[in-house]
Formats: structure tokens, sequence, C-alpha cells
């Protein structure tokens, strides 16, 4: 094994990763610097809880950072313009926050003069390899420590007894029949009853949205303001990101909004089935979509439609800093420049309906599309259009012959 | 102007159509053959009322042509296996219709040696093409004749009059403020208020669909089974196409599920703002999906993702009779070989949401994808396997250099 | 008619646009502004002569405006970043050209307050289509007028007798077999003997490149330097875009490189045969491509061959000045940044091969690829590489089971 | 370590997988059973030879299966349909015979009752990645083993003394510096000088073709004639598929046709250099292209060129038993229906070109096409059509302002 003396450990204060603490720093005799990144999540009572937890446990330094506002302005609000949503469905929240606590903790090490970094992922799930494949795209020379991977423990309740006889703090909670991460952006569910994809999802599997069987009886109207694709306003107030999201999050819970239930493929070849509750980013995305259906032009539309099913698929792959991510980011960045104006929805019961789209770089033009007497489109070139669209069909046609 | 003796004209017994029986038979001195194809359209009262219409208007001959089964088994379910959504909304209705009625005829027209066809489409929509080019595909030879496009009619008004000085039945009723089509896949609304994209639909934009607030306080689940990606029953219950599409639509309707509002882009180039009411369209397609999500491996499954959006646009674009169509459908039968299995939906206040998914041919496999004691997933592979997904960033990262 | 009194035409000296300065004049009775630029094309033997030539035939300003460096590094450079060849094969020189003449001339016709544009297209070929369409995009008002698809001439012998009789001066040359469109980025030739796509194009159908017959019996080699996907050296010597590019032209001409023949799709619905003499572009791009093999990674250099599909659908379809053209734009500038380095071709008989290429940013690492003793690729992590990559397929195998 | 009694060893007679019988008979114990494809690679002396030498070796039994004709049928003539060529050059000889050869061993390995499959590739390769995915595909149990990725010996010097000491017959062939891979579709080189891909590869490292400076003087002419998409003919001679290819390998050869020199990305995520000889695989694929250049329509020929990038893709990746594969082949499939025709190449000084073709099904049509009197295109269409066309880049131009 190679000599290695400080480990820079992405940390949450959770039983996984304090155990962590003590055993890495018995097996390789190093010291421990545990990063905790503030992205929103749920369940953390006090930050400073965590940090004093982090020291007890033997960590020779704790970091608790506050990465909020970057991550919704440099990651969040990126996949948002991008209307990434992975296999049609999930709006990437983990996967979002992965290359950005990458990011952070090679920093750290760096500065400290770490010689390697460790997470807690598992070996079956897509973090390991977000984490792995952002440490190496940053500095290739790092040493990379997983070890629930490789460590000696079967089970969560030998965990509990190593951290017992080691002295480790642990909330002495009754264990959730759930697996969780969440941030700002969303909260992902597994396991339990979930592993069986016939089952409906009870009720407490949720954590921040409401059954919409209990929600409000009347709808709420919000409108949300975008500027060059990136949500500014709600109801004409202006908003920084951070609270936007929080705000919407929370109204969004209060309609049952949010809720998604698939069976998706992982990058490391098994499918799972996933619950995720993300209120503010259906609510964002849908509104998003609808700005541009109405400022975007057919062909850039379209074409978004499938450079966004690959963003999609590199940021759940953990590929946020390939060459190609950047790529396709300045090709959204260019196409969100006219991406400004107002979207109307309506929240019921769980549903978020966009329900009116106006924009000062709107491409619908009434004259245009009207009925009306003001109709201004020239319907006689239509059927030197449809000549000359459908030529190549129709010569297939003569081609083939009328007994095809 | 060409000599045309026999006219075969697309005949809905409405305003448009009847005068235009009127008009083609005066201006081309033609025999007139009036079709009309029942597609499960809303408002007719009786087809055989429209037959005799047709009669009473002039046409020499009146088909009256149901076409729903063909319609739903050979056009509607190879848009669902496909998962088409035009612009990811809009279930292709009316397009999927008109190559079908283009093509019934196109028979009628060579049984009857005709040497034109006619249809009342205007000249800045979409159907124009759709019927165009299915046409001339089928029959590069035959003349088209559009009357919308060309007639001297300014206003509705004009035509009534003109209606009124023929003797041309009309109904007396008053003017819609919106303009229809439908069929057993859907309805689609334009028009009147619609118009401005910031305007809600209100209330009477809806035919089908109960506002999701006035629908059952409790949920409605169904189960609905495929076998090779066609729905084949409900509930258990084996039901033919036709049927079961009309019960969807029937009890969707009941649960206010089915509404699209969307601003879209028309193949003339133009945007239009279009309401859609389609529940058992938005059912099964989203049962479909999930039902996919179970049974498709993940690059089959990404790769139609794509597929599915050309698809679509190929349907819009009136592009059904083209040779790159029958290939996407060759690709995507091949697909379905095992998209059989039962999908749980649960139907709630405009709300459609699949909740349970299981499959004799499920590629999801509870003992790799547990994390309870039963985990058969080989979690040393991912180690190995990550290093060599992430090595090319890795090396384009230690090339680029620390200060990048 | 619509009063029209300016109009600015593109003018390239030859028959048709001769004609149609004083057509122009006289239908309109309005001023005409002849515009000729220079893109490097053959056969113009004296500017001032097309200058002289166009005032005689009565236009009221004639610009002469040599746009070539404009030409190679805003448009031709752009393409070769891309790799765009149409349908795999045709670098585009003429649908490149159209956009920056359309622009050249929309800010001519501001300049002097002309409320019309004119060129001298048919109306069955592409160029028609990227003039009015950039026209459109840069000016949506502007009046658009193409004499030869309207005019009375049918044949070259009425435009020639029209010419005589209104004291036109035109080359008493014979008339050559083909036409042709030519600029710095090649030559395109048609009609005549081509239109028979099973006719071998013959020895006169060629004005730049040697038969490869008759060319050197020794390859010649060259080294073409790139910065940022940009050819700015050969052989070592820093070169200006125009000269390199011209350079290349020559030399290739000479070993008989470029030479292009196929059967292409026009957007207006046909097919034509086409041929092409492109030897700098043919140089470059196969350069260019071996140099991105080497400097972009893998997931970037794929990708990046589906958007050059697209990028060169939209420059062949008239749609520079799209939105989405730049959107790609910025896609392909992002992917360029290390895509410096040198390649070193060799020029025989007509061929062009790449036979070395390097670059200090190279992501070919001898290291990892060499079979030799300093192999530093960990072999054993392909074992659990293997094992989840073929996963999805393994499972798939499974459930089909061993007879399927 | 598993027991493990009877192993199917994919086995050429060359050094490494001698070696390997002896090898994996002691190790495990068990029968190893020889299987020899014939996939008319070269330098094979005698099939008699490598039959008897695998006895000799210790081999329980030894295959030696010509499967030549259903490689080119089943195999390589599906590559040909899809013009796949890697990263647009590469014709994947050698991944196409992967799944062929594993299909067998799976084969033999159940008629046998075997319960292990071994194969001879190292770690680096992207030919572990087919014979594994492939095996486990069709038979998801069954146990691989793969000696050069495990086994003891360091160099070729040690795997010799093996041999000498274990009695294991071996050529005393000196060895040359190159790695060698081929069949009847190709020869893949590697190793060497060629691992510094600045180097123009040396004489010395090609097998087949002439060197282009050292051929005929004169071109050669061929007709090719296609069914369906796959070759039948060779001037007009009916051919055996097996024998069409090494007809035209032969030939091609003789005139220095099919070399291809390239840095490619191999799945495991480094980048090599590649030296290919593929005569027929090159031409073949050359007129394959233009025939469906003239064949299929633009709409269908556009999308089956990225289609034609996944398929390739898949096959290099060792994915050729997956369901997109399959899916991939019945749209290709469907597209080939009416390329048949005869297309005429010029080969000369290593270059083919095609220089005409036809086709009964030709979509190219003179009468649309000519600038001659008999034009039938209707040139008054064109105004309609670009004006529709351009619409949305107008409206764009519009919204966005003069001065943008």
């Amino acid at each position: 094994m190679k000599d290695i003396n400080k480990i820079v450990l992405a940390y949450s204060g959770g039983l996984d990763t304090s155990v962590a603490i003590k055993w890495l720093k018995e097996k390789y005799n190093a010291e421990i610097i545990a990063y905790s990144a503030n992205v929103g999540q749920i369940g953390v009572e006090s930050w400073d809880l965590i940090e004093e937890k982090g020291y007890q446990t033997g960590a020779a330094k704790v970091y608790i950072d506050d990465v909020q506002e970057e991550f919704v302005k440099d990651y969040v609000f990126k996949a948002l313009k991008t209307n990434a949503l992975y296999e049609g469905k999930y709006p990437l929240a983990t996967a979002l926050s992965r290359p950005l606590i990458s990011k952070k903790m090679i920093d750290i090490a760096k500065e400290n003069g770490a010689d390697a970094v460790a997470h807690g992922c598992t070996g079956k799930g897509n973090d390991q390899v977000r984490f792995d494949v952002s440490f190496r795209a940053l500095n290739p020379k790092i040493d990379i420590i997983a070890p629930l991977r490789t460590w000696e423990f079967k089970t969560r309740n030998e965990e509990i007894d190593y951290a017992k006889a080691n002295d480790i703090p642990i909330k002495a909670t009754k264990d959730s029949p759930y697996s969780l991460d969440s941030n700002l952006w969303g909260i992902a569910i597994e396991c339990g009853v979930l592993e069986d994809p016939w089952n409906e999802p009870p009720a407490d599997a949720y954590y921040w949205t409401k059954d919409p069987a209990d929600t409000p009886d009347k709808p709420l109207y919000l409108t949300i303001g975008f500027e060059k694709g990136e949500p500014v306003q709600i109801d004409g107030k202006d908003m920084e990101p951070v609270n936007l999201v929080k705000e919407l999050n929370k109204i969004g819970s209060e309609y049952g909004v949010g809720r998604i239930d698939m069976v998706e493929n992982r990058l490391v070849g098994i499918k799972s089935r996933e619950i995720y509750e993300a209120p503010a980013a259906v609510i964002l995305t849908e509104a998003h979509q609808h700005l541009e259906d109405m400022t975007l032009d057919r062909e850039t539309s379209h074409y978004k439609r499938i450079i966004s099913e690959k963003f999609s698929e590199l940021l759940y792959y953990g590929l946020w800093f390939s060459p190609l991510r950047s790529a396709i980011d300045a090709f959204v960045e260019e196409t969100q420049q006219q991406v400004s104006g107002e979207v109307r929805v309506k929240l019921f019961k769980g549903q978020c309906t966009v329900v009116g789209r106006k924009s000062p770089y709107s491409l619908y033009q009434y004259d245009l599309a009207t009925y009306d007497t003001e109709d201004s489109f020239d319907h006689s070139s239509a059927e030197g259009f449809i000549k000359l669209w459908g030529l190549p069909t129709q010569v297939y046609g003569s081609v083939k012959g009328p007994n095809k």
C-alpha cells in the first residue's frame, strides 16, 4: 500500500462517513480533513454540531462550507437552461452536486498538501463514478479512497458496533427504511419497499411534498420571470438564485408538486427504482421549456432537445468536467440570449401547468398566427413550399411504382 | 386550367367542405366524390345525415367510411410504440389521421377513375402539407385542389352567403369561437382568445375533459396490460384497440387527464398556440414509457428517445409515407418484442401518474439492484470500471495541466 | 407591383447578371447598384473591366469588393473547424460565400437607401435559397427580386439577343458545356455530359486540378501547422489565411488532389450530379480531422461528428444566419482550444494522405498506448470495466433465455 | 477459485494461445477444447498443421472451423449496408469477427458441456471487451478466463521459455516488429515504430497492399453490381460473397488501395495509433455509399449517416449482441430494399474513385435535374418554398432588430 499522509474526506456527519474518519485514520495512519458542503440538504439540524462531531471523531480539520450559491448559479442553472432531465424525468439533483463537492475537495487537498481524497459511496451507485471521475479530471495524480467499497463491515450494525467501540458519536435515531440524498435541487429516495417497482411509494417515503390529496382545493398561480434562461423573479419580485429555488421548493411542496417515480438505468449497468422530490426543479424546468417554446426558433428548439439528452447523460455519468460538457454548455449559453420573459404556472393537487407565457423576444407573432382578419401570413406561398417539401417523397413514390 | 373530370374531396359535412362540393363542381364542371372518414371525431350526430347532406349538396357519390380500427392499429399504435410527442407534448392526433385519409382517398380515386383529390385545408396550417405530400407520395400524378387556398371567399360569412344562394344545407349553429379537429387520439383546439399565449384557456375551450377542480376527490387506479408495446387490457380485461382507446378517453376525461397547452412550431414556419385534449394518448404514452424503462436496456432506451424525436417530426411534417418513417418503424418494432407487462396508473385531479410496473421481461433485477443482503452485484468491478470510464477525462485533465 | 426605386444586384460581369442590370432598370424604372464580391473566383481577368462593364450596362454604381480575407476567416475556417462536408463529400464552397455576399449587399442597401436586392439565381438551385433566406434574416423588410425565376427569356440565346439589342457588352466566348461557380474554397461544376451520373467526368470538366495520371511520380510532403483549429503554417512558414488557402489550391492542383464527384440532394427536393475541385479544402479538412483525432477526447470527437452533419446541412440549406448555426459555432469554438499542432500530409497522384501528427496537447499518451515495457496502463482495471460495461447486455441475454 | 472442468479456448496456433492451452490445462486441471475459426486471416499456411499442433500442445479436442461465408454474409455485409466506419475510417474488420467467434465458442461449450471459455486478449485492447461481452450476452452464466490479463509471464521471452520447457511446438520465426490481426475484411497493424504517430508507416508495415508508387500506371475500372445493398457482381459476373471480397482484396492490393492510418479512441479509454489494410472494405464501402446517394431520398440518407455512427460505435465497443444493434439492423435493412444497381469505380495509385452509378430505382431524375430544355422542374414553386423555409429565421431576425 502506497504511503498516504493526509486525506480529504467528504463528510456528512452520518454513520458511514463518521466511521470512515476513524477507519481511514487508523488504516492509513493519516491525518483526516473532513469536508462538509452545505448544498441545502435536508436533515441537518446544526452545521456547528457536524463540525464538532467531526473533531470528536478524530478529524484533524473540519470544513463546513456553504456552497449553495455557487451550486445554484454554476451547476443547477446550467442544467435548467438545458432542460436537463435524465431519461426524461430526473432533474439530476445529486448528479449536479458531486462535481462541485469534488472540485472543492481537490482545492482543499491542494491547500493542505493532502495526497488523497475519499468519499463514502458504495460500489454499485452512480456517485462513486461522479466523485472519482471528477477527482481524476481535476487532479490526475491524486489518490482516491472509497472505504465503503473495500472495508470489512458487511452491515450497518457492524458499523454501529465499530462506532461504539471507538467512541464515535452517532445519533440514536431509528433506522430509516429508505436511503436518501438531498440538496436544493431535489431529494433522492431509494431502498426498502421501493425496491419492488410494482409497489406504489408509501406516504412515508416523501419528505418535502404533501400528498396531492391533502393539498389546497384552490389552485395557486405564480408568475416566474426569466432573464437569459435564468429565473430571477417570482410574481414580479426580484429574488436571488438560492432563495428563489428554496421558495419554489416550499410552495411547490404545499401543492404536492415535484414527485417523480421511475425505474432508471444506472451507469454501472443495472436498473434501480428511484423516487425523487423536486418541486423547484419541476416547476422551473416546465416554465423554462415553455418560455423556450416561445423564444427559440424551431430548428434550434428541436436540436436542443437532442443536445439536452446528451447533456443529461454526461451529468448522470459523472462527466461534468469533460470537454464535451463544456462544449455543450457553450451551445446552450448561445441559445439563451433571448430566453427572457414571464411564465405563468398553476399549481394544483400535485400538478404544475403552464397557462401563460410572454416575452419581449417572442417569436410567436400574432399577425402570422391568427386566423382573424389581421392575418399577414402569405397563404399563396404554401403551394410552392409543399411541392418542393414533398418532392423527394413524390419521386420516391414514382420510382417504387403504384403497386409497391 | 387542366381538364379535370372527377374529384375525390375530403368531406366532413361542415361549412367549408360543403361549400367546396358545390364550388368545385361548378368551377371544374366535374363530378364530385365526397369522402368522409370516421376516425372517432366529436360532433358527428349522424353519419347518415352527413351522407344525405353530401348528396343534397351535389356530390355524385358519398363515402362514409369507418376506419377507426385501421387508424388505431396501423397509425396510432405505431406512434405510441415510439412514444411520439411533437415537441415533447403533442400526441399528434390530427397528424396521424391525415395519411390514412389520404390513402383511402387515393384508393377511391383509383377505383373511380378520378383525376384529382381535394381537401378543405387553409394555406397556413400543417394539414395541407400532410394531405398534399401523402397524395403525391401515393400517386405522383394526381392533381390536388385546395379550394380554401385559392377561392374568392374572404370570410366565413361570404361562405355562408354562397351556401344560402346555392341551397347548401348548413347547420344554423352559432359560431364557435374555436377551431377544432378531433379523432380517437385527441382534440386540437385553436383560435379565439387562445391566440394570445398569455391567456389561460377558458373553461369553454375544452370538450372532453373535466376541469381538474371538478373531478372526484379520490384517485382512480387502473392497470393497463401491454403486449409487444401495444395496450391490450384494462384491469385484466382484454379489450380491442378502438374500445380500449375510447374507454381511456372516457375515464381520463372524468379525471381531467389529458389537457395540453403549448406554443408549437408549425411546419410552414410560424408558431401557433394550441390546446389539446388527449386523455387516452397521455395515459397510454406515460404507461408505455414506464414499461419501456423496465424492459429496454439503457442504450436502446436512450437512443430510442432520439429516434422518437425524429419520428414525431416526420409525422408532424406530413412525411408518413416517406421511406425514413418506414425505416424508423422497423427500428421501433424490433425494440417492442419484449415490451410486455402491466403498468399501474393513478388518475387524480388532472394528473396521470405511473405507480407500478411489472413484466416477465423486466431487466430490473432485484438481486442486482437491492442494497439488502441478497445483493448479487459485484461491487469490486466498480473500481476498474470507473478508472477506464474516466480515463479520457483524466488524460484530458493531465494535458491541460493544473492551471487551466 | 410595389414601387421600387433602388436595387442592389449581385453582379458577376457574366451574361445573366449583365442582362439583369438592364432588365431590372427598365422593368422597375429603378436605379441599379451592382455589387461584385471578390471571393477568389476563377475566370476574372480584370476587376476593373467588370466595374467598367457594369457602368456601361447601366448601373448607377458598381462596387468591386475584395472580401477574400473576411471570407476565409469568418466563413471558411468556421466550416473547417467543424470538418463540414455536405453528405460526407462537398466542402460547401459556394454555400459559404452566399451569406457573406448577402450580408455585404444588405449593408450596401442600407447605406444607399435601396429598397430591394436582387440576384441571378435560377429557380431550381440552392443558391436562391441561400440568398433569399440570408437577405430576409438580415433585413426582414427588404424586397427580393430574382429575375431569372421570372423573366421572359427561355434560353441563353434569347438573353444574348436581348444583350445585343441593348448594347450590353458580353464576351464573345464560345459557350462552355458546363455551369460553374467558384471561390477560394472550391469550384462547383455541373451540366452537360455530367447530367448522366454514369458518365465519368471528362478531362475538360476540371479547371484547377491536373489529372492524377499527369502528376509527379514522386510524392510531395507538406507539414501544416494549426493553431486552435485554424491553419497558420505550411512547412514551418507562417502564412496569412488567404495566401495559405491559395497556396494549397496551387500545390494540391499540381498533384491532382481535390476532385469530388457526387450525386447530391438539393434543398429544393431534387438530386443533382456535381463535380467539385477543392484542393485546399480537401487537404485542410483531412489534416484538421486527424489533428482532432489526436487532441479531442473520444466523447467530444464522436459527438462533434454528429454536430458536423447538422452544421453542414444548415450551411447547405441557406441557414447561416440562423440561431442554430450560431449555437453550433459556439460548441465548435469551445472544442478547438487545444486543436493545435502539426500534421504531415503526403500528396501523390490525386490523393492526400495524413502520415504524421503531433501536438503539445496530444491526448495520445505513449506510455498508455505502448505494448512495450514502458506500458503504464492498468491492465487489471479491464476486468471490472468489462463486467459493468456488458452488464445490461448480459441481463438482457439472461432474460431472453438461452433459446431466444 | 471456482471448479472448472472444461474450457473452450479461442486458439490461433500462435505463441500466446499455444502457451494458454498448456497453462490453462495445468492451472485449472481442466480439459481444453481449442477452437480455431477460419475468417480468412493471413499467415495460415495449413489449418491441418494448426489442428495437429493443438493436439500436440495438449488440447483434448481441436476445432478447425471455416466460417468465412457466415462471416461475410451475416456480419461484414451488415456493416457494409450501414457504411460502418469507426471514427470515419476503420471498417471494423476485427470488431466484426469477434462476435461470430464468440457465438461459435458458446455453441461448442454447450455441445461439449464446457463450463468456461477463454481467449488470448490482453487487458488493454478492445478485443477482450468484444469477447467477454459477447460471451456473457449469449450465456450469462459461463465463466470467462483471459490468461493474458492474469498470468505470470511479463515478456514474450518468458512465454517462449515456458513453451520450450513444456514441449509446446512454436515456430522459430523471428519476432515481427508489429502486432497483427486479420480477416477477410481487413488487417490491423500496430506496435513498433507505429507507436509514434508522427512516424510515417514504413514499407514493411503493410502485408497486402502495394505501395501506390509501385502500382500500374494505368487505372483499372471495375463495375460492381449491388442487390439490396449487397455486392453480387464484379464486371457483370455473379460472385459469391466470400469470393467477391477476396477478389477485391486481391485487385485492390495490386493498385495500392485500402491503406488506412489513424489515431483512434479505444473503448478502454486510451488512444492508439493503428494501421489498417482493407482493399475490399474501402472499395465496397465507397461504392455502396455512392449507390445510396442515388437511391435513398435525402432525409433517409442524412439520418442514416447518424445511425451509421452509432452502429460503428456499438460494433467497436463489443455490443454486437445488444438489442440496439438488432434495432439498428432492422432500420438499415428497411432502407436497402432499393439499393440495387451498378457502380463504376476507378482504381489508381492507391485511390478508389467512384466515376459512375446507375440503378433501376434511381431517385436522380434527369428531367428534374437538367438545365437543358427537357427541364420539368416547376421553378415557380421555389419562391413560396423559400419564403416559408426562411420564415423562422426571418421572424428571428425581425425580433432581434436591425442593430443586433
